[in-house]
């Protein structure tokens, strides 16, 4: 992925990092320290790696204080290198081509609003009411619907889905077969039938949210589904109705996030985890990969369950000893009160 | 969202309710309790928002029959206050319009029966042999393979995919990204190598069925999957070949069913839940969220799995202990053997 | 399903069966043994069925040798009926129809190469720098993004999105939903904030590879992600960035596989499963349903873990036991100590 030419000097000078090596020289692109080669520029964010460092064909990289003897190359010294690297390749990497405009393939109700300088991609559909803001993308196949708003500079890569009356803020990015705001699933029950509970509310995301490949966010019954500025989230998530995500907060992929949880700010929610309806959780909560979170959690800090793989002899083995708990525990307070009753006829 | 206006009176008449207030008091939207206001009606259901009864501006409440007192408004008495809910709901909200047709974008074949109350919207596509029935509806961008049925009344939201063969009832709602009659996984091993084995069977899906957001309902290997009347899918489910589901069973987000697969009628199956393959969940089976059916049930019930999430250190240790499981038996055992011959020795 | 018509003769020869009955029986289809009839073939792979056997209809069936005596009907006997049923559907069923070409309604960029035997459907949309290779099928409302490859013989059922620069191999099978190339999860916290970090790898997806319906496989951060040949996924499944996974390797539905994890060749990983970050597993390893891997397997064998459902109020009571494992243990102990203490007391 070749970019501008960046010399060191001026990289150094814009991600922060004190420069060990000539400013002059130039990089072009980012690669890992086992591949990069002339031209590239490196990062070592893992010690895991140390090995590749002192290999390393870049011509920098970029690295924490404590690894610049091990680097045979020029070295950007930052006290975060992970983030030295985003910096970096945000910097570095130009953005895909843009041009505005409506392609003649796509439908766009006269009812909508779209910015001259947004583009609405080949046979995508904007419905009227909707509002497509400056400089907003609409790509292929991707619908908006009835009187939703996407806003200034998101982009709806290709085949999105954004329903009706739902708001999307500014600087989003929704990845392909996002779903934001179907029908929450609200169902009454009608002596053993179910009766649909019309769903009212719409979905509001903020401001520089991420939404992943097949993520489904569900709009409220009565009031609004509402994911806070800086949210990221990854794919295959479910976010039902009602949801509430506080700024800032990261879901990896596949969490599973029932109906009217409220999650606070800068929590992080690692993969596959499931939170159950109508739960609390604090701001800054870690939820561990897996983790079925069954009750709220009211204060930050890490949080897990769940069993790691064994090998299936060995599993088998300790489920058949969990099933009989109870029994242990049972012939466990037998003895112990066996040996009371004795000690106290030893001191009789 | 404004509907018409319900003056109680006439509200309670088709809500069986009995009104506290006067008849000609008029409702026209469906507020929580905490954000109603002059002309809303809300309603009581879960004793938790108690405390916004007493203080809410809504017109009226539906509520049940121990909490009249508490209510400073009118009140629509009715024992289960719920459903009552999604009675008038769906009475009041208009039902977003409708005008039969065929977008000019839309493609459908010559060969496909599209009756002319039905819509297909923009850049929807109706492939050769399909039916689609009275009054429904194919969303934007939504695909509907060869010889595939979409029953009366029935709606694809958008971007929905049903593939060739499979029967639509009439009343459904596929939201969008639901994809209804992809292959089943199946596959034979060759000395390594997997043969796919083809999919000829098709997926019927009864009357009144919801399909949820990027939720998965994949044709059988020889004979269909079948979805029964009234069934409710959540969004992101995964239902693989050959699964039968009986009439009005409920299953929320993130539920995975593996193959050939049987659900009775009137289940639910809460979030995140598994079901292996080839097992049989009687009637009125209720499985809780993220639990792990391993083997079949035959008889209604509540069935539960897994671990809730503790404080990671708490957890640890308890994981710790867990692997340590069959020692700590062992051991207990152990003491028990010596203490009877120790007891024993002492009857001697 | 009719297909063509079949001696059993000529059937026998080419899946290499011995046949006990009269090569000039024809068969049409394929049915189970309980609903096969006249003209059917059927078969028997899973003991659970040989009461089938006894009373089908079948003109013929595929079984082993053991259970030759038991058909009453021409039999075809191979030592894996399983593996011979898949063989003669393959050969059985007609492939459905292909007609190459660009359906008016398409949009092909005038920069990409669509092979003139290649066919592009209806509202698809191939995108400039794009090829599409020889008797491939880019279905109806599917995306290909700019430089992207669909290999020879490749089919995008439906709705499929392949993002820009994704290389996709020669007979490969996308299902509908399936997104090939969106971002990898990768972000780089900034006091407080996330800062993205651009995705500047792609996926290269081998030849013969099985994309399930609404599954979701990443671009890498810098190197690409790799799905190797001959690799079968079903629905619902998360690959993340930079995950490389060995050929012949089974991955069924909602399986989740977090970021640069690498596995190897021939594993089945069963649904549900989850895959923690960077990982890896050896060839041949089988992980069971449900299992959550959460440190590298570096030998092949079975791995599992996971509690499976029991009656709630039993799992209630196991739970309550868990919570108490390591009160019990420690009481254990002090049992333990104390009857060692005593024991040389006694010695004394």
């Amino acid at each position: 992925m070749p970019g501008t030419k960046w010399p060191l000097g001026r990289l150094a000078e814009r991600l922060g990092a004190e420069l060990r090596g000539d400013p002059d020289r130039v990089v072009r692109a980012i690669a890992p320290l086992a591949a990069a080669g002339e031209g590239d520029l490196s990062f070592l964010a893992n010690r895991r790696y140390l090995k590749d460092l002192r290999t390393t064909g870049a011509s920098a990289v970029i690295l924490g204080p404590g690894d610049v003897d091990a680097s045979p190359t020029a070295a950007l010294v930052l006290s975060n290198p992970y983030l030295g690297y985003a910096r970096a390749a945000a910097l570095m990497v130009e953005p895909p081509a843009f041009s505005p405009g409506i392609h003649p393939s796509a439908v766009v109700d006269p009812a909508a609003d779209v910015s001259p300088e947004a583009s609405v991609g080949p046979l995508a559909f904007v419905a009227g009411g909707s509002r497509i803001g400056t400089r907003a993308r609409i790509g292929p196949g991707s619908v908006v619907g009835p009187d939703a708003v996407v806003g200034d500079d998101s982009r709806l890569i290709a085949n999105v889905t954004v329903c009706r009356d739902v708001r999307i803020g500014a600087r989003c990015l929704l990845h392909p077969g996002a779903v934001v705001g179907a029908d929450g699933f609200g169902i009454a029950n009608d002596r053993g039938t179910w009766l649909k509970i019309p769903q009212l509310g719409s979905v509001r995301v903020g401001d520089d949210v991420e939404v992943g490949a097949n993520t489904a966010i569900d709009r409220g019954a009565l009031q609004d589904t509402v994911i806070g500025d800086g949210v990221k989230i990854d794919n295959q998530v479910q976010i039902a109705h009602n949801v509430v995500i506080g700024a800032d907060t990261a879901i990896a992929g596949c969490v599973a996030i029932a109906g009217s949880v409220r999650i606070g700010a800068r929590c992080i929610i690692e993969g596959a985890a499931m939170i159950s309806g109508h739960l609390e959780l604090a701001d800054d909560v870690h939820v561990t990969g897996g983790t079925a979170v069954a009750k709220s959690i009211l204060r930050s800090g890490v949080w897990s369950s769940g069993m790691p793989a064994q090998e299936n002899h060995v599993w088998r083995k300790m489920w058949i000893r969990m099933q009989k708990l109870d029994d242990l525990a049972r012939r466990l307070a037998r003895i112990e009160r066996q040996r009371q009753e004795n000690g106290r006829q030893s001191d009789d």
